[in-house]
């Protein structure tokens, strides 16, 4: 298989971490006969140091012509103080909206050896193996109006869907169940918001073509607090925008992995872009030790959802487990009795075992 | 001392836990020489059967006459496929909007005897003792347009704020911060929204105001993380509306004692509805088991915000204490070598205590 893959390092340890997937993916390339072929492109802090932009148009013309795009972490200190439209993250919300990733997927499960490390106990947490799917370029985030009015007297923002876009992350949200444990979640508000009661009709119609797919409807204010007292009854969650973003960011610490967390943004066609839930870590960046497994993570993503290559995302995925299972760590995390490494050393380990 | 409470005990275990909030007023009246007189209204389900609509004219009428107001609870199966407008939530919406109830004040905090029942670690929750201020009249919730559009192809709901709107909210959150440990943290979402970054230079120009508070802001999705990781950072949250929803039910499992915990929403003049954080429990509903303490400390919140009363609240709060620390429990809590008691067992002790 030959394909075409944009980095976007971005910011931070970025730059690292997806030096850590290239070499990895050279591997499953070598293993697996593959062609992958790379080009590098700003975005974030970095864009706007060198294009003075957060999202050059030469990037986004790459990424239109990518396979698939793997990106680091965007944002840090030095780009803060900013007006709004040189913000890093500027670069990220323009990127998944000129590429229409409308569905974000983020999985949730904990690792043995790490549980330790959850605030939760692990009698809470222990098996909880859960998935996100967050709509991600429509409601409240790109809803226009937008603005100040009454010449800045007050402030209006707009959670907007359409009955199209709604049915589309329903859709996806369905068939990632169909591949999991067949249990579908909807998160809304529907006892207040219009848009949450379109959203709960437009679930309660698509049900009847995943008649295998079991599902409930759970209000976001209850989510939040099952989230954390009883994270194993979930399996795949929907769920809108800005619900979406609160909610993934909360999964995300039960598990005490938040450095090995994935992320994929889908576009209809297959075409995604990869990224750790992790941010850019500016404190840690250039000294060689962050943790490379979230993006390494991020491209078994990839492979499995732009390429369809369960083999390889599989390698990928049990390559992790086992470094860990042998007690090798970075410094973000612990390992009882474990050893202590840096970003190289913990690719090389990867890179072998493929 | 003389005041008038209008009681809406609404639906399931809300009258007991009513009743139960009338006795221990009835014995801090007779201890410190007051005369609290109270009517009874119907809110929620309950209204929808004998009224037929969930908030009806009289009750707000008596609310509108009422020094402060306590309710129960609202909501059950019997009324959740009612069209919207029937819906009994919408009886809470309805009097915190036509009362002006602007600020939605939500405590949290660990009961030694009950942290055990936390989802988390003893070291990550011991010690949290936090405050929720919601802004629960405007945002998400009551912006117009809130419907739906292109013949049901689209829907729009509308975040729309008044810079008076925040402003009154940001500097209750200030002033509850200088009652307590000194420290605010303004949650929004300025890296998207229009709102957010009003909402931030507020609080940013009214930091002047009160010197003596030190203010942190962070992103909604940041502080969903932080509540789980580490609670006992924050003292004072102030936030939006919906925002205020997820965040608030988030914190309320945090320390076991989620049948423990009151509310206040307040009016700018003082006047207050004071509500259990807990539902209506249509399971358990009749039998004489509900736990009657959330109710009970929303009427010592009552007596704080209300009446200026604090040695009157400060004693329910020890009696409540107390009676946990000796043992005593109902039946959604457990304490190790405890005794489990009901209703009416559980308010003597605290009528005794007072
Ligand atoms: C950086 C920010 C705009 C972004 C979002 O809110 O979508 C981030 O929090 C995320 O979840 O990917
Ligand atoms: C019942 C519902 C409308 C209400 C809200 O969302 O405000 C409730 O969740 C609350 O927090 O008091």
């Amino acid at each position: 298989m030959k394909k075409h893959i944009v980095l976007l390092p971005g910011d931070g340890i970025g730059a690292e971490v997806i030096q850590s997937a290239k070499q990895v993916l050279w591997a499953i390339a070598e293993e697996f006969n593959h062609e992958f072929t790379f080009e590098s492109r700003d975005i974030g802090g970095t864009a706007v140091d060198t294009h003075g932009t957060p999202l050059p148009d030469e990037t986004v013309a790459a990424c239109q012509q990518a396979d698939a795009i793997l990106l680091g972490a965007v944002g840090g200190p030095k780009w803060d103080s900013l007006p709004s439209h040189l913000r890093p993250e500027k670069g990220l919300l323009g990127i998944r909206k000129a590429l229409n990733l409308f569905a974000n997927l983020r999985p949730v499960k904990g690792y043995p050896k790490l549980l330790h490390a959850s605030p939760l106990k692990e009698e809470v947490v222990k098996g909880s193996d859960l998935l996100i799917v967050r709509e991600l370029i429509g409601g409240l985030y790109f809803g226009t109006p937008s603005e100040r009015r009454d010449k800045g007297q007050s402030v209006v923002d707009t959670l907007a869907y359409s009955r199209q876009e709604i049915t589309q992350i329903v859709d996806k949200a369905f068939k990632s169940a169909q591949l999991r444990r067949h249990h579908l979640t909807s998160v809304d508000k529907a006892n207040v918001l219009e848009s949450s009661k379109l959203w709960r009709e437009i679930v309660e119609e698509k049900k009847a073509d995943y008649p295998d797919v079991k599902v409930d409807h759970l209000l976001v204010d209850a989510a939040a607090m099952k989230l954390i007292t009883n994270p194993g009854q979930f399996d795949v969650i929907v769920t809108e925008n800005m619900f979406g973003d609160i909610l993934s960011d909360e999964a995300s610490v039960l598990t005490g992995s938040l450095g090995m967390l994935p992320s994929a943004s889908l576009r209809e066609d297959g075409v995604g872009l990869y990224e750790p839930v992790h941010g850019s870590a500016p404190d840690i960046a250039g000294q060689g030790i962050a943790n490379p497994l979230a993006m390494i993570l991020s491209t078994a993503l990839m492979l499995r959802h732009s390429f369809q290559l369960e083999d390889e995302a599989h390698l990928i995925e049990t390559a992790v487990q086992a470094v860990l299972d042998d007690g090798y760590h970075t410094a973000d995390l612990q390992i009882p009795d474990g050893q202590k490494i840096g970003t190289s050393h913990m690719t090389a380990l990867i890179v072998e075992l493929i």
